[in-house]
C-alpha cells in the first residue's frame, strides 16, 4: 500500500498586486495551506478571504505563526522564553480560528513561519512552548514541521498528531537539514527534476543530499512555494506525476 | 430598585515599567475589563497576563478592538470598508478568546477602542459591521458603546445584549456627546465631584452637560481610566461611593 | 525639440524570495527609482540595498513615503491633520536620505504611496503638508505627482520643482483621473499597446481616455509596475520603444 | 576642578494621555534627552514635538534607536547581522536628525534602546555596526553607552566621542554589570538615597555594588527614568543635589 502525501503551501503572505489571484490558484492544487496570521505577514483582509476560499475548496486550513516582525517577514531569530512562544502561537492560532468558524471550516493544522519553525528546530523548550499552544488550543490538531526534527517530537510527546515535512524545491545536507538559502545550490528550478525527486521519495522514503549521501526522510507532507514566476505550472506538475503513480494526495 | 452599574476599564495597553502593576491593581475595583488585542496597542504576553488576572479575579472579560495603527495608539480614523471592520474585530475577538479559553474564562463583552468607538458613532455601516463581527463570534456576548449612540443601536438591531457606556471623568455636550480631548474642560480631575456626578447619574438618569443642559443618559457601565497618577484612588473611591449609596457594582 | 521623458518604478516594496532581483534587474532600465520607506513597506535592508544599487547604476533616487500602516500596504486613507502628514514625510525623507549620504548618493525627489499619494488630490492641506515636508527638507528636490493635480499645484506653490507623472498601464477617466482598480477595465496588459500608447502621450500630449475622450496630459515621468510576471520585458520594450523615437529618456 | 555631569532621559517613548507633558517637565530638567525613533516606541509626532521643545529648551538632542519590535517595547534580542544592525541605526539617526533639521537644532548623541543597548554589550560586531553608523553620519556625534562597557570601546576604536553612562535608579553586580529587572533588588526607589549615591559616584568614581563590592566607575551621563509616578520631582531633587555640591551639570 502506497503511504499517501499531502501538497502544503503557505498563503496569504503577499500584498502586491497579482497575489490574491495566485494563492487562489493554488488552492485548486495543494490539500492544505498554511495561513499568515498577521504577526510576520498577512492581516484580517487575507486571512478571511483565504480562508474563505479554502473552504470553499475542501483544503486543510492550518495557521502558519511567525514572529512579530513584520518588518522582516519574520526571519531573524527573537530571544523569547517558552512562555512568550507559547502565547504568540495562541494568539495567532485564535486569530485564524475565528475565520474558520466564520465560513464553516475548522482549524486543521499549525506550521510555525521562518525563524520560528527554526527556533523549534534549535531549542527544545520552544518547540514544546508550539506544541503546548497548539494542544491547549485543541488536542486534535496536527503539528507540521521538519521531517526529523525537534518540533515534531515535541508534538509528539504531547500527544498531539504531527506531519512530516519535506521541502520540493530545496536541497538537503548530509545530516537531513535544509542546505540555507544563502547558499548557491539550495534551490532546485526544474520542474521534471523536482518532480522525479518527490516521487521518488515517497515511493521509497529515500532522497540524496547535497554530498550525494541517501537520506531516509519520512514524508507526509511536501511544501509548496507559490511566490516565484511560474510556480503555479510547477506545482501542477508536480501534483500530476504523483497522482499518476498512484500516491494518494490528500491531507494527513 | 435600584438599577446596577458596571465598572470597566481599558486594560494592557502600556508597555511601560509599572504598567501591569497598576493593571492588578483596577482588577481587584472594576467589574469589567477590556483588553487591548495587539492592534491599537497590547500583545500576546499583555493578553495572556490580563486575562489570567481577570479569570482569577472574576471579573467579566472583554474584547477591546482597534485599528491596526500601533504607531497612534488607535486614534486616527481610517477608510474602510464594513467588510474590513468586520475582518478585524473578528481578528481580535478570536485572539483574545483564545486566552480566556487557556486560563478557563470565557469573552463577555466587546467594546471597540479609540478611532474603532468613533467610527462607529459616525458610520452606521461601521456599527454594523461591529456588531455583525460580535454576533459571528457568539450571539450571547454584550457590546459596551456610547450611550444613545449608533453602535449599541446596531447591536440591538443584530439581537446581541448591549451595555451604555458612560464616562466619568469626561464632560459631555448638550448634544450627549463627549467634550473633544482637545478641548480645555474635556476633563473632570476632581475625585469627589466626580463620584458625586457619577452616583447622581446612576440614580437618576440625569448628567449636566458642560453649558448646563440636563441630560438624560442611560448607563449601564461606567468607563474608568487608570493611566493617570492616582487613578486607581480615584477609582476606588467612585467605587467607594456607588456601594455606600446601595447601587450594585457588577458587570452587566 | 522632442520632451524627454523620465521612467519611474516603486522599488524596495516586497519581502518575498525573488524581489531583490526583480529590483536590480528594474534598475538598468527606469531611470529615478522611488524607495518603500518603511511604513507602508519596506526596511533598512531594503533601502540600504536598492539605495546602494541606485547609486550605482546613476538613477535618482526618490522618497516614497506612505502611510505608517503595513499591514494594509499603505491603501487606506487616514484621518491625518496637516501637521501629522508633514512630519510622516519628514520623518521618511530623513531616513532614506541617510542611506543616500551613506553610499554617495542624493536624494532627487518625493513621490508619495498610495492612499497618501490619492489624499493629497483630494485635500489641499494634504498636498501642501507634504510640499512643505519636501520644501523644508530641500528646496531643491523634485515632486512627483499625478498629471493635472493638486499635489503638483501645492508642490509648485511652494517653489518645488515638480514632475507630472503618468500612469504607463493604467486607463484614465475622461476629466484625467484614473480608472480605479476595482473596475475591470483598470488595468493594460498588452506590451506594445502601452508602448504605442505612451510614445503617443509624449509626442503629442494626448492620450485617450476609456469612453474615448482625448485628454492633454502633461507628461514628465512615467510610471511603471514591476511587480507582476514578465513586467521587466514590458518595461525594457516600452523604453526601447521611447528610444527608438528619438524620445530622450532621462531624469526630470 | 570637579568633573562635571549630564542628565539623560529617554523621551517620547509613550503615547498615553499625560505622557507629552511629563516629557515636556523632564526637558527643564534633563541636559541631554533621548528621543524614541519609531522602531521600539514614538513616532513622527512625538519625534517633531519633543525636537521641537529640546530645541527651545537647549537640550541635546540623541537618537534612541530601537530594535523594530513595536510589540513588545524593543526588549528582546533579535538575530541580525552586522549590516543589519548598522542600518537599523542608520535609519532611525537619518529620520531624527530631519526634525533636528527642522527645529534648527542638530543631532548631539546616540544611545542605543532596550535589547539593542544590551546586544551591543554582549556582542563586539554589534558594537561596532552601531558605531559605524553613528560615524558614518557624523564622526562629530557622540555615543552614550554602559559606562565600561563594549559599546563605548568599538565608538573609541571608530574615533567617535563617547559618555559614560550610570544609572541613578538601578544597582549594579560586584562586576559592573545592572541587576537585571527580574531580581527583586534591581531597583531604587529613595530619592534621598540615590541622590546621595549619585553625588558619591560623580565626586570619587565609586559606587557600591550589590553586595557591597566597592565599583570604580566613569561616569559622564546619568540616566535617569522619568516613566513612574513622581519621577519628575525625584530627578529634581537629583539635580538640585549635584548643583549643591558644586558639580557643574551640562551636556558632556
Amino acid at each position: 500500500m502506497i503511504r499517501p502525501i499531502d501538497l502544503n503551501a503557505d498563503l496569504g503572505e503577499c500584498l502586491g498586486p497579482g497575489a490574491p489571484e495566485d494563492d487562489a490558484d493554488l488552492l485548486d492544487i495543494v490539500t492544505s495551506a498554511n495561513i499568515a496570521c498577521g504577526f510576520h505577514a498577512g492581516n484580517p483582509d487575507t486571512m478571511a478571504r483565504t480562508a474563505a476560499r479554502a473552504a470553499a475548496c475542501g483544503v486543510a486550513l492550518g495557521a502558519h505563526p511567525g514572529l512579530p516582525d513584520r518588518q522582516n517577514f519574520g526571519r531573524h531569530a527573537m530571544a523569547l522564553d517558552a512562555d512568550q512562544v507559547c502565547s504568540l502561537v495562541t494568539y495567532q492560532i485564535g486569530a485564524l480560528a475565528a475565520f474558520a468558524r466564520r465560513y464553516g471550516h475548522s482549524l486543521h493544522h499549525v506550521k510555525p513561519h521562518g525563524a520560528l519553525y527554526h527556533m523549534a528546530e534549535q531549542d527544545t523548550a520552544t518547540a514544546q512552548a508550539i506544541a503546548l499552544a497548539v494542544w491547549e488550543w485543541d488536542p486534535q490538531l496536527c503539528v507540521y514541521g521538519l521531517s526529523g526534527g525537534h518540533l515534531l517530537r515535541a508534538a509528539r510527546e504531547q500527544g498531539l498528531r504531527t506531519a512530516a515535512e519535506v521541502f520540493a524545491d530545496r536541497t538537503y545536507q548530509p545530516d537531513g537539514t535544509l542546505t540555507p538559502r544563502t547558499q548557491p545550490d539550495a534551490l532546485l528550478y526544474d520542474p521534471d527534476f523536482v518532480a522525479e525527486r518527490m516521487v521518488q521519495l515517497v515511493m521509497t522514503g529515500k532522497l540524496t543530499a547535497v554530498d550525494g549521501t541517501e537520506l531516509t526522510l519520512a514524508a507526509d507532507t511536501i511544501c509548496l512555494h507559490g511566490d516565484t514566476p511560474s510556480a503555479v505550472e510547477r506545482i501542477r506538475a508536480l501534483r500530476d506525476a504523483l497522482v499518476e503513480q498512484g500516491i494518494p494526495v490528500h491531507r494527513p
